[in-house]
C-alpha cells in the first residue's frame, strides 16, 4: 500500500525529502532556453520539450538520494495539452527512475465529478470497453472544502489500487489563517477537518501509517503540533521549507517520536539551485542543494532526538 | 468586462441557464460510439474523438437558447493529455458558435502556483519572450480554502483580461455542510467566504454585477437567501438543478429582485435526454430538454414575480 511504499523508500534514502516539479519557462537554465529555442523556435512544442529535458536530468541526478517527486499541476496546465503531455512524460520518467510520484493538484469537487479525477490520477478511466491510467501517480493532494462525498471517491480509489491521498488541513501560505483559524467551538476549522481525515481513515500499513494524509505546511509549527495529536498515523506532507521561509527545525512537529510521518517539499531552492551556483550544470546544482537539504535535516532530526536511521 | 457580457448574453437568449459539459464516455449516444470505435479501435482518440463531436454537435443545436457551456475538467482529464486537447477543441467550437464558456476546475493553491493557474485557463503564459493563452475561457470555478492570497493572482488576470470568477461558497453536495456549515460567532463558514467575497470585489460593470462570482447550490435556497443579502452584486453559479435534486423554484434566491444576477446549471439531464426522447437523436433532445429547462425557469421567475423580459 502507498503508505508502506513511502515510508520505505525514506528509509532507503535516508531522506525524508520530496522534490517539487515545478517548471517555470523563465527560470529554466539558459543553456536549455537556448537550445530549445534554437532548434523549435519560440513555441509551446519548444518550451515543453525543454521542461521535459530539464526534469529528466534532475530525476536521473537525485535519484539514488530523494525518495519522492511532487509535479505541479498548474505549471503544467498552463502550457495546455502540450503541457498535460510533458507532466505525463515526467511522471513516466520518475517512475522509471523509482521516485515514489506525489501530483500536487489539489482537486476536488462533488462526488460524480470526484471520481472522474480519482479516476484521472490514481485509478482507471473505461474507454468503450478497455481501461486506461491517464496518469497514474501513487497520490494526489486534495481539498477538503466540499466534505465527505468529495472525497470518498479518491479514498475508493486509493484502497482499491493502493494509492494515497494528501487533503489539505493547514496550508502554508500566509493567507490561510482567514478560513483554516476561523474558531468553531474554540478550535480552528483546520482541528475539524484534521478530525474529519481521522474519520475517513481506512486502516494502516505494515509500517504503521495511513495512506490518506495530511498537508500541513511548515511555516505553522504550532499548528503542526496539534494536527499531530489528533493524526497520530497520517503522514504529513509539508510544504513551506526553504524559499517560503520554514527552516528544518520548524519541520520537527511534524514528524511523530521515530522521526517518521513526515515528507518535506522543496521546489524552487531545488530546481533552480544552479542560479546560485555558477561553475555547476544545474542537474549537479540540484544534486547538491537536495545533499544540503538532507543533511539539514538530518542535523535536526537528530536535535530533536528522533533521528531514525 | 466579463459580467457585462454574461449579463448581456443571458438577454439575448432570455435564458439564466448554464449547460454543463461532462462528457462520460458510457453515456456517449450508441451510434456515436459505435462510429468511433469502429474507425479508431477502443482508443483514448476513439473517445476523445466522439466526445468533441457529441459536443459540438449540441453546441450547434443550442446557440440560439443558451447563452453560456461548462465544461467540467474532471472529465477530460481522465482521459490524459488527449482529453485536455478534446477541453480545448471543445472550448474553440463554443466560443466559434458564441457561447460564454466558463471551466469548472474549483483551482486554487498558494499564490505563486495560483498564478500559474491563472494564467492557465484566464491569461497569459510566457514562453521564452511570445506569450500564448492555454485555455482562454472566459471564466473558471475557484476553490478559496487557501484564503486572499490563493484568489488574488486570479483577479489580477480578471481585471487585466475583462475574465471572471466563480469561488466556491455554498456547494450543492450533501456532505457540503461538514466543513461549509461550521459555526464561527453565530455564522456558517459559507457566510464568511461570502463576506471575503464581497471584501475582494473590484467593481462592477454597466449592467450592475461584479466579475468575482459565487458558486451557490440549488440545493440549499435559504442559504441562497442569505448569501444573496451580503453579496448583491455577484453573479451565482448555481448547480444542483435537475439531476441533484433541486427545481427551478428552489433557484429563486439565487436571483436579485430584478431577476438577474444567477445563472442555473444543468448536465446530465440536458446533455443525455437521448435516453428519455427515443425517437430523437441526441442533439435535437438536447435541445428538447434545454427549451423545457428555459421554460421551467421562465415559469418560477414569473410566479416569484421576478421574470425581466
Amino acid at each position: 500500500m502507498f503508505a508502506d511504499r513511502l515510508i520505505n523508500a525514506i528509509d532507503k534514502t535516508q531522506n525524508p525529502s520530496v522534490i517539487g516539479l515545478d517548471p517555470q519557462p523563465e527560470l529554466l537554465p539558459p543553456s536549455l532556453r537556448n537550445e530549445h529555442k534554437d532548434k523549435y523556435g519560440d513555441s509551446i512544442e519548444a518550451v515543453t520539450k525543454a521542461i521535459v529535458e530539464f526534469n529528466r536530468q534532475i530525476l536521473h541526478e537525485l535519484k539514488d538520494i530523494i525518495p519522492a517527486v511532487k509535479p505541479q499541476l498548474a505549471y503544467y496546465e498552463q502550457l495546455g495539452w502540450q503541457g498535460i503531455k510533458a507532466f505525463e512524460e515526467t511522471i513516466a520518467a520518475a517512475k522509471k527512475e523509482g521516485y515514489i510520484v506525489i501530483a500536487d493538484g489539489k482537486r476536488n469537487d462533488i462526488g460524480s465529478t470526484s471520481a472522474a479525477y480519482a479516476n484521472a490520477f490514481l485509478g482507471k478511466t473505461k474507454l468503450f470497453e478497455k481501461e486506461i491510467s491517464a496518469f497514474d501517480v501513487d497520490a494526489i493532494t486534495v481539498n477538503p472544502y466540499l466534505g465527505s462525498d468529495g472525497v470518498a471517491p479518491f479514498i475508493d480509489v486509493c484502497n482499491k489500487q493502493e494509492k494515497g491521498i494528501f487533503i489539505l488541513v493547514k496550508t502554508s501560505n500566509p493567507s490561510s489563517s482567514e478560513i483554516q483559524d476561523l474558531q468553531v467551538n474554540n478550535k480552528p476549522v483546520y482541528l475539524h477537518v484534521a478530525a474529519l481525515i481521522k474519520k475517513w481513515e481506512t486502516g494502516k500499513g505494515d509500517r504503521g501509517f495511513s495512506s490518506i494524509g495530511a498537508v500541513v505546511g511548515a511555516t505553522h509549527p504550532n499548528e503542526a503540533r496539534e494536527i499531530r495529536s489528533i493524526l497520530p498515523k497520517s503522514i504529513f506532507l509539508v510544504p513551506g521549507y526553504g524559499a517560503q521561509g520554514a527552516t528544518a527545525n520548524d519541520t520537527m512537529p511534524c514528524f511523530d517520536k521515530q522521526g517518521y510521518g513526515a515528507i518535506i517539499n522543496s521546489s524552487r531552492k531545488i530546481l533552480y539551485a544552479y542560479k546560485e551556483m555558477k561553475n555547476m550544470n544545474f542537474a549537479s546544482a540540484a544534486r547538491n542543494a537536495a545533499e544540503h537539504m538532507k543533511n539539514d535535516l538530518h542535523t535536526a532530526l537528530k536535535s530533536a532526538d528522533i533521528f531514525p536511521w
